[in-house]
């Protein structure tokens, strides 16, 4: 499977559709069924004592399967969060960047699915991991 | 099992200790083992279209639930979320509120696990439902 | 929403199609959206000490769902599991039957989300509650 | 991070502590913080067409956790699963043995968390993958 969006066009369709999130996000790297995201993390993201909140995770991981299905899929698609089942292991460093790193494991007619790893940025053990599962509509193509 | 804080003592803890969002959660009721929270619909909740985001909805679970626990062990705890699985089952209202019903399961030593059916207000069918896991840390009491 | 499978329609479905299992599945009641089903423990669900087995409740949870799709969209469609998430909170009785509760919260077109309560007989906490997602193929109808 | 059971010790351990599934589990290899287990397919794993039942992949992926953990803290220890998430993406090659490969994230003082690929043997995409939670009682060591 090859991909039908490259980074710079990834980089220009978050600036497009999503600027009210696109300074936050910065699209790293991306393969085929594989994409890394990083989370810019400003005041907005964090709760007393300097961490990443809970919901700032959840929107990373979620952000990273969204551009790696559509970066194979193609911009037209809408696709749609059904299922996400995360666990946070670790407190994030305070002060330091989120990296996403998003697999895709199937890439269904009607379901992709794949996880996520979140590591505060420098660190080796992950600070959460995430299973997501997305509807894709029937009309794209 | 009795109730440890009442719904002012609650509302209260809200306003202090999280006076950032403390406006746009509204604590509805609380009773032993369930909780039941609304969230205001605001600019930031909303996804292009008018609809409540993921993150939004996930926050709104979250909450609700840490605030379920607390109200069974009391204010001092630091309860912390391990895991949330949330399954997104429908588009939100455009413009309505979102309510949380939160019921806890289990209330053990270290863990508690719980869910939380959500409404976009006046509907009888969810938009969204999820489970919840909090690690209890063992200094309480 | 109505049943479009009675409970004898659905006795004698479990008994048809899947003999193996039908002598340890008793489905107790059925109504829109709602079934109850119980598991008949026998030696093959018991871990050593005489409680009822991880796989052993994932399976039940599992065909209680299955069994409230069924009751809804009729026998002939072939619903597969693509997503379940279980949380186990207490170590079932031993020697004791163990009941779920299952409760349909989205029945779509391509997807069907619900969650089940399992119970050691006789007994009013939880031993533990899935939630389960299926996918419906497009053939039915 | 070092293991603390060598295979052969793991292997032992399966066969003295679950002779009824022993002969069921090859534990193939063993490294820190990860375990590669195959499951036997026989006529019990199977639903009719051949292919191996869910339960059976969520009994596989439970084992293959549970001995990851302990391979790092030893076979004293009585671990419990809490949570799985599991996602079934592809049907299983009929006839063919499944492999797990379980990747452990964290090993806390009370929780550890991983995850495991499913795979038909002899194929790149996997049948499945499981997220699980298992909590470690306080009285070993």
């Amino acid at each position: 499977m090859m991909l039908k969006m490259s980074l710079a066009e990834l980089r220009a369709f978050l600036v497009c559709e999503f600027p009210q999130v696109s300074d936050e996000f910065e699209i790293v790297d991306v393969a085929p069924m594989e994409l890394i995201l990083c989370l810019r993390t400003g005041d907005r993201h964090l709760r007393p004592g300097g961490t990443v909140s809970g919901p700032a995770m959840f929107s990373l991981a979620d952000v990273a399967m969204y551009l790696a299905i559509l970066a194979m899929i193609g911009p037209q698609a809408l696709a749609v969060t059904t299922n996400c089942s995360i666990d946070f292991m670790r407190k994030p460093v305070a002060g330091q960047d989120v990296i996403a790193r998003a697999r895709l494991h199937k890439l269904g007619r009607v379901l992709a699915v794949g996880d996520v790893m979140l590591y505060s940025e420098g660190q080796v053990a992950p600070v959460a991991r995430a299973s997501l599962t997305y509807s894709i509509p029937p009309s794209r193509g």
